[in-house]
Formats: structure tokens, sequence, C-alpha cells
């Protein structure tokens, strides 16, 4: 159930204590891709996954703005302070949870929200009134799929897939060869870079060449069915802090 | 250009410093209206508008949980406290201005949001590196408009006109039957009430029966062309704080 | 019951929960009208609608630097920032509650604070252990009163009847001559200038010429009588937040 | 100068860069002396000074209430956070130094305000834009004074002095008599209480029958010299922070 | 009991509830004594307190960094803000206390800390779940010790003989030659110092050269007993809050 | 150079703008590992590589209270928000660049830290005047390292060999028996656990039978060499932020 479609009194009527929120980020994903593919993908994740639950789950509207400062060299990128972000995911999630949604996932679609999102969700379960859990779709692709890279083969096949008005095919050359195909400026294990303008010139990480949009369709699958099992799975959580030891 | 549709080399070679925020609220608007209205109101304003405006205009996904907690005792109603409100506006101006587009028009459609905007959008101009102004889409429509109420005559008819999925037909009569004529519980200039709930028993304000496609579509005719006329007088504001006495 | 007055046996000994909480500020108000206006027309109000009162209520000191920097441009004006208001009138009332006056009326001299006083006053009856509501004296003083703008006809009269020194008389001429007629610089409804100084050389709005004491007096009956049939609905009021739809 | 009956234009002709904050609170003074014993001798204390100094300084409103939760438990005491304590002085003094009064003397009446004072003075001090310190006058009235107490002869005496109507001198036996004579409730250097009413039945340290108007009207002489030679040094003082070592 | 040192096991296993938090500061003691000596010494003190109570008593870590800014222009001066620092703190303390450890003495080593520490162990007693109270060793030394200074005689004598490698015996000359007698930049009781380079040309106030190991172990004494007397105190007192007068 | 040991004469001299701060945590490490491994570790790790670099670094006192709620059902686990320990961290590296040691790494040893050390490195480098990077030192052990686990065969053996009275030898086989294989409560790959005890009886993540000193030795071999290289990079490395794009 879609919360922005549906009227208070549908809403109402609507049994369950399930919810989403999809979260996403307005930012550069290179020359072909637009900047909002990490919240178009995180609606098309929620939005299938929702469709294929046998149960209704509430779908609040999506989060569009997060943590993207990291990209605030490539124009259009838009970002909030993690401090700002994390206010902003729980105030909505405390609003679902004053209306009796109380087991909410928080679907993700970019990574520099990853952290903040389990610190938010940490937050939640044990100071207010509901159990929250971030999943993010790309790691939930299994083993086979391509690397994740930032506007690479996994992002644009899904966009190719559910919104193709979102890819400018006739840059994926370009995006491909201006990129880079690492994340970071590393050494050792320490990622040297806090800004992606460090390490890739055109912001593509990855090669988008290899999208597809039926890459995009069995990606969808895979996420929206691994959103599933784990939607059923809360559902029947024990969301009781453990006793102290 | 609608930056999240956008590549950031698109809004790179975008030659305009003007900017638009659409901004609106995710709350119960009688049984007959999306509990989305004022989102898809403010997108449906900003877009017009940014369609029919000469040069250039950047604009911004729609902030779509606002100041809605007098709404809560009805089911759906998402709402995030005023200072995180202000914190994710200013943060989202501020991302904009870093890019240049430093003269930003806050398109809204909630009257819940109205004294929150413009205490940020002052903050925003007198702290900030860009100028603010808040623009409410209802309140530009002339005085032959019916009046403004809570999913009444102009709400929902801007919906009829531009998302009429958002709008249950059969429910209009309901809608006004069980709904108020007047926002608030007043004694003399004083609103005693702070929750909705005091004074709806359905959450409407006005007569939705009153509304109409065509309307909405005057309505929207008259809203876009106060916001182009607002956007054009910016674009040439002189924006420097004026000097001391 | 002034409580800066009075010893703390004396309040201990008073049978009421209704409060005041006069609030004013600290700001220009032309070349003819002490900055500190806005404060003592609150208290003025407060104390005359406390004597006219039938039955007793705390009347706290009064918050007399508020939302004003708005005027910063002129000198003398002190201005705290919205957020540092709300919370020190928000800690004010929360003790007033905790001796059991948690029944709170903000009468308010200020413009400037409207917006902020309502939200706290969301705030406070929400989610703290009082009900509280604004009261802005110069809303309350009927159809047939001149227009508010600001060290004009009203608040010189009310000065002149209440506090006749805080009036140079011998500058009205030159008050009304250098002053404006309109408060803001409008385009359609949206108010463009977030500075006072942008719109009036010499801090007027309005024509202070019209003032008089007897203007003040009638004033002040208007208001007072308006705030005492406030306090009489709110001592009767239902404040509890009502149930969930 | 009293920057609240002034006009903007009156202070914008005072020339100086020097200025006074009163700082009192509303709190219990036993059941002898007004809860707004703190604030009418600040405020009494810095009129004074005002008027002994040879130089023009403006004196601000003062900020009637402030740190003094420790008083809760008897009837009418007013308090604020210490956080927002020190967030509403600080805005005070920035918005002075806006104006060129850039030397600020918090004049004190509250023992509970000292060390919040000085923090924030060092704040200002070190971060913004003014030099501040804080004066509190009962640390200035010489070696022969009697002790400091709570509504004890101090303070009543310059109330007697000052504001006689503030004093129920009917009642100052009982307030000795059920008074205690030292502040707190200690183990070694260590106070172990931090609410007054566990050591003091009534609120009182000290003994107010030791209090006369005379007396006050020494205490202020010494308090105001003091507080005259500071300001004369305070205008004088570099207030550049010093080079690192 | 030192927590650090301790197994959860171990901790589960001790039968109290009392606490200690050693908290010390970085910061600049002259040419001769080590940044660390503020925390150095309050660990001593309330280590050796520890041993000499009969009854178990819970160590936590020390806080290692606190309110020192005003010893900035020295090299290798650590500080946090005021407000970060009492968070850390009544962190810490609202930790121990969900383990039972709810009577909790802050032993205080630097008069940086002190004000601070006042504030946050009576927001910690009004508000949270435990009972907290700061000790501040030096304040506990008897009459006859010498002044406190800074890097002065007592701590100097405390490392000699607790920490004697933190002390450079060579230099104690050069410390007490380019040091100052004084604490501050005085005019009556008015400090006009914030920053420690202000008045003393190397850091010291007080004489180094008076110190000895001796007059340490005798310092040590006197405090450690002064703190087990307290432990004792606070292991017994009502910590339940005043009823109202 | 330990700055807590050197005196600020001392720190001056040195010239160097390279800093450590060794981060720990108070926390449950079995029944066979004190609550200050974390601590103890990551200080180990930053001294062997502060002794092993050519050049000096200044090494700041350790944070030793980090982000641990996650342990609290097990006694003597201390904590702090995620917010307030940035806030201190940030505090320290603050005023560590203000000396000149501008270029810092985060020495960490513990995991639950990691994802607030990312961030508040980014806040750091992006907008103070530093630039700031965390370094894990179990991230930096190699491939041929057992896992990390918690308690478990990492953590023991460099305790063993660097801080032997550390653990306690005779629990190990209960340490082993009684804890688990893996962190977490996985479906998929979303943790659905918030707090270790819903995972692990004890509190052991992995089998500490498999540690030993001598392993000890190798792990803080490799780590200290990591991060001798790190310390190296980040003293060339080219901290100017990008160019936009």
């Amino acid at each position: 159930m879609d919360i922005q479609s549906a009227t208070w009194t549908e809403v109402r009527d609507a049994e369950t204590n399930l919810a989403m929120v999809p979260i996403g980020s307005t930012e550069q994903h290179g020359p072909h891709a637009a900047l909002g593919t990490d919240t178009l993908n995180a609606e098309t994740v929620a939005e299938t996954a929702a469709d294929r639950l046998d149960d209704p789950v509430a779908v609040s509207p999506a989060v569009s703005v997060g943590v993207a400062e990291e990209h605030r060299q490539f124009s259009g990128t838009l970002w909030t302070s993690e401090s700002t972000f994390r206010s902003y995911v729980r105030d909505i999630v405390e609003s679902l949870a004053f209306h009796g949604f109380d087991r909410v996932v928080l679907v993700n679609g970019h990574g520099g929200n990853v952290a903040a999102l389990r610190e938010v969700a940490g937050t939640i379960t044990r100071h207010d009134d509901a159990y929250a859990v971030p999943f993010t779709w790309f790691e939930a692709v299994g083993e086979d799929a391509p690397p994740m890279g930032h506007g690479g083969a996994l992002e644009t096949s899904l966009l190719q897939h559910a919104n193709p008005d979102a890819v400018r095919e006739d840059r994926l050359d370009d995006a491909a060869a201006e990129g880079t195909r690492r994340w970071g400026n590393w050494k050792g294990k320490v990622n040297l870079a806090f800004d992606s303008a460090e390490f890739t010139e055109n912001g593509v990480v990855g090669d988008p060449r290899e999208a597809s949009a039926d890459l995009g369709e069995d990606l969808l699958d895979a996420a929206s069915e691994a959103l599933v099992d784990l939607l059923e799975t809360v559902a029947e959580h024990d969301t009781e802090r453990p006793p102290r030891k």
C-alpha cells in the first residue's frame, strides 16, 4: 500500500504492522545515468516487493536526498548532513509506528547511506517504539552479479529495466572510458579519499556497458525476493530486547 | 530542469542560478483525497511554472514529509519535527547553492509548513550563501477562488485536473457531509486547537463537492503564472542585505 | 499575581492553574517609540487582564528579547535565534507547570514572535505537561482599529496611554514622514524582504500621528477584555488530546 | 543608557562600545523576599553604575529567568536549562556586538548563574566578536559585609534600600527562625545537595533580621563602585587573544 | 575494581552500587610537568581510595581530555567543548547506572572541569537514574597544604610521589623563575583573563620548587582519605529528591 | 611522542604535523578478556607504530569509551551515544590541528566505532582545518589471520602478547564452549540483531583457544607495519579537496 496514493481511511483499514521507507539519494551517477538513480531504484525494489508480498505493507514516500556530500564536486548532487538525515528518517519511522506500523524496513539504494541507516535503525530499535532494519538492494543480488561500482552495470541495468528514460544510452561508451574501476583511493585497507572526485573523472566506477535491461530484470527479481523474505522474517521476528546477562 | 531526471553533466551545462524545491506533506486529506495531496500539488505547480518560464530553472526532488503533527490522529499521516524539517530544507538549499543555484523558491503545498519555511528562508538568506523565499500555491490563486480549507474545493480541484487518481470521486458526498467548514477551534482570534481531530470528524475542512477539474486547471493557471512572475522577479532581485542605519 | 513581586509562600497559596507569560521584543520602533515597545505593551495588556479577571492568574516576568533579527540594521535591536527563543519560552512554561500552573497563555506584543510561539505552544501542548496558547494583543483590538504597521498608530497609542515616557512626541511628524505605509516588499503574496531596512527608512510602518492616549485606552480595553475571555475559556477548556480516528 | 527606554536613533548616537546585561533569576527567596529579588538587585546595581560612570554605557533589558532548578521544590521558582540560558545570553551579547557594543559586562544577581556565565563569557570572548566578563554584585561588597546566604542580610538589605515593596517586613522573624545558616549539605568540601530543599525548610540561608536599608545603601555603594571600576577597566582592556607560545 | 582490567563476569559478580569516574585533562603544566598531570593525579587518588575502601567500588577508565581551552596557546593542550565534555561524562555515568552502579563520584584532577562537572552532576541527579557528585582532589588536602596554582607545588608533589617520570626535575628552577604566583588577571573579584597565556609566560602558577615526593605522599593520604569518607557517605546517602514545599 | 607524557615545551619542539588518536572501547569481551581490550590493543598498535616510524608523530591519550551500546546487556560495558562520540573525537582532532598536527590517523580497536569514525573523519576533512582518516588495526593483519570475531583469536592473541594480565587463561575453554562462531543474526545480508546478547551467550564470537602470544606478536607486526605505511602516506598525501567538475 503506497501511503501517498492512499487516503487515511484506506490506511486505517489496512491490517498490517509492516512498513517500508524507500531511501535514495540525488547525486551524480556519471554522464549517462540520472541524478535520481538511487531513489528510483530503491522505489522500484520496494514497490516490487510490496506487490509480491502476500500480506499488505505500508510504503512511505521515498527520502530522496541523503548522505551524498562525497559527490559534491559533481553538479546537481544534493545532500544533507548525516545528522539531519538520521533525524528525518527517525521522525518518519516514529510517525509510522504511531499508527501501528512498528516493524519497518528501510529500503536503501545508496551506499553512502548504509552506515547512517544502521545507526538510526539501532537508535529506533533500542529507544523508540518501533523495530527498524535497513536493507540495501544491491547487497542482495547474489554472488554472480557484477560488482557494485557507481553508475556501473548494476545500477544502470536496474534503470534500463524499470526506468529506461533515466539512462542516456548514447553516453555509455564515454561513461566507461573516462570512469574508473574501483571505488576509492586506497592505502592498504584504508580509503584516503573523502570526495569521489579524487578518484573518478566523470563520476563512474565500474563499466555501464555491461548493463542491460535483462540483467536489470534479474537483479530486481533477486533483490525483491530477498526483500520479501526479509519482510516475512521481520513480521515474525521477536523484537523484544534481550535480558541482561 | 528536473534534477532527478537529469545527469550531472546536464545540470552542469544549465545556465541559470534559479532553483525550486517543491515541498509537500504526507497527511490525511479526508476520506476522498490521497495522503500525498500536498506533495502532488506542489510538484504540479512547480513543474508547470518550470515549463512556462523562458529561462531554465533547476527543480529538486520534492520534500514529501513535512510539518504535519497536527494531523497525527488520522492514520497514515507522517511528520517530522519542525526543527528537523528546517534542517532538511536548509541542507538541500545549501547544496543547490554550492552548485550555483543560489536563488531558490520553496514551492509549498501545505499550510502547516508556511511558518517553518519562512523561518528557514530567513536563516538561509541572512546567514548562508543563498537567497530563498517560500511560495505557497494556494495563496496565489486570486480573490475569486474558493476558500482554502483542507481537502476542500481548492486542493481537490487541482488533484482532479493533474492527478485524478488521487481523488475518490465516490466519497465526495461523505467527505462533505462529515467535514467541517472552518479550520480550527477559535476563541476570538486564537485557535485553541493543536490537533485537527479536535474540530473535524473526517479530516475535511471545506466542501470538496465544489471541486472540479476545470476549476483545477484555472487554479493551476493562476498559481503557476504567479510563480513564473515570482521566479522572474527573484532572478533580478537585489539580494544584498541592506546597510545598517 | 505577579510572580516576581510575590514570595514563594504567596505563590504556593494562590489557588489557580492559570498563568500568563508576557512576551515582547527589544527592537527598533522608529525614531519616536522606545525599543522596549513590544515588551511594555505585552506587560500592560497582561497586567490589565490579570486585574480584571475574577480568578487569580500567575504572571511570569516578561521575555524581553525575542525574534527580531529582521530589524538588526537598526541600532539597539536585540534578538535571539528562533530556536533559543522557543527553548527559553518552553523552559519557563515547563517550570510554571511544575508548580501546577499548567494552562498558560503566552501574551505576545510582537509580530515577529507569532510563528515561533505557535510552534512552541504546539510542542508544549502535545509533548509536555501543560497546555499553552499564544495571544497577540493587536490581533484582538477589533475591526475598527487602525492597521497594525510597526511603530504606527496602534503601538504608539497604547504606549501613550500606559507608558507615555516611551514616546517622543516631538518626533511623530518625522516618524510619519520618513516611514512607509506597508510592511514588506511584495511580489504577489510573497514578501521578498527579510530585513525591515529593505522597505522602511526609519523603521516606521504606518502613521503614528494618528495615535492618541485615548485610542490607546480603547485598544487596551478591547485587548484586555479579549484576553480575559480567553483566560476564562482556557480555564475550562478540555485540554486532553483527541482520540485517534 | 537603558536600551529599552531609548529609541534606535538615540542608541545609534551613543558613543560607546560598553554594554551591561543585568542577569537575575525568578526563584524563592524565603517567605519574606520577592521571587524577583535577584533580578531587582542586578538591575539596581547596573543602573546605579551606569549613572555613576562618566561615559555612556548601553544597558540591555534584564534576563529574569536563569539557572535556578535547585530551588524547584519552592513554588513560583522558574528556571531554564543551563544550555538554554547560555544560548539566550550569548545571542543577546552577539546582537549588542553587532551594533558595536562589543565590551560587555554581565551584571549578575544570582549565585546559581555564576558558572554558566563564566562559561558563556569564555565562549563569547574566544569565538564571537565581543569581549564579555561576568560581575556578580555580592562578590564585590567588601570583606566587612555579612555572609551572602540566600534571602539573607545582603540581598534583603539591598531590596530594603532600593525596592522596599519586595520585602515582607513582618515575616523577617519567621524567615530567620526556620531558615538555616549555611548553604548546602557538606561532606568535607563536597556539597551533597542538588536541591535547596534538602537543607532549608523555608528557603532562607542566613539571617535577614540583620538586614537594613542603610546597610543596603552601603552595599549598593560598594558594588556599584566596583562595577564602575570594572567598566572603566574593560573599556581600556586589551581584548586581543594572546599569541601562541 | 578497575573496570577496564576486569572481565564482564567479574563486574557482574561485584556487589556494590558505588562507582568512580576519574576525570583529568591533557593540558600544559609548565616546562617541568607532563601534559597528562591532571589525569595521572586523578587516577592516583581514585585508585588509592578504591584500595583503602572496605567495600568494592567500580572504577571506570579516566576521561583524559576535558575543559582546557584556556590553555590552548600552549602546545599540546587538548580540549573539548564544555557541552561535549558534559555529554561524554553523562553518557558514561548513565551506562554505569544501567549496570546498577548508580552512586557515582566524579574524581576530578582539573580546576577547569569543576563547574562543568557540578552542572552535569546536577543534571544526572535530577533527571537520570543515578546520583552523581564531583570530588576535586586538591580541594581536599587540608588547610596546611600549599596553594593550588597550576603546575605548582601541589600537583608536582603528587606526581613526584606517584608518577615521578612525569616531572622534569632539572627544569624546576626555570619553571618557577618564569612562572607567576597568582592565577588570573584580576580587577577586584573579576578575572579579566580567559586564556592562561594572558598571565603566565611558561604556564606555571605557583612554585614547583616547593614540591617533594614526601609532600606528595601526604597529599595523597589526605585526598584519598577524604575520598574514602565521601564514598562511604554516598553509599548511605538518601538520594531521593526532596518533596515540594 | 606520547602527548600525555611530554611537557608542552617538548611538544612545541617536535617537528611534525602527524598525529594519532588511539580509540578503543570499554565493553565485554567474553569471560576471559578484559573490558578494556579494545583500548589496550589500539594503544599497543599506535605505540608500536610510533616507535617504528622514522619521523616523530604526536600520540594523544586514548578515547576509552566508544560506540558500544550493542553490548549493554553485559555488565561493565560503557558507552556513549554515537553523536557524543563523534563530537568528542572531533574536538580532540581540532585541538591537535590547532597546534599544527593537522594530519591525523584515528587508530581504532573496535568494530562498533568504524562507521562513526569514517563519518567524523569526513566531517573533519571537509569542514575543519585538518585531514583525518581512521585505521582499524584488525583490518590490517593480512589474509592469513584468523577471522575477527569478538574476544576471539585475534584480540586475545594481541592481549597475550602485549597485555597478558588482561587475559584469564583458565577461562579460554569456557569462553569457546559457550561462545558463538558468527557475529550477528542474519537474514540474507541483513543483520536482524542490535544487541550482541541476541546471538552470543557469553559475549564471545570466535574461538579464543586458537589465540597465542606468538600469533599476537605477528599480528602486531603486521598491523603496526601497515600503520607505519599509512602514516608515511598521510604525511605526503595531497589533502586539498578536489576542484569541482
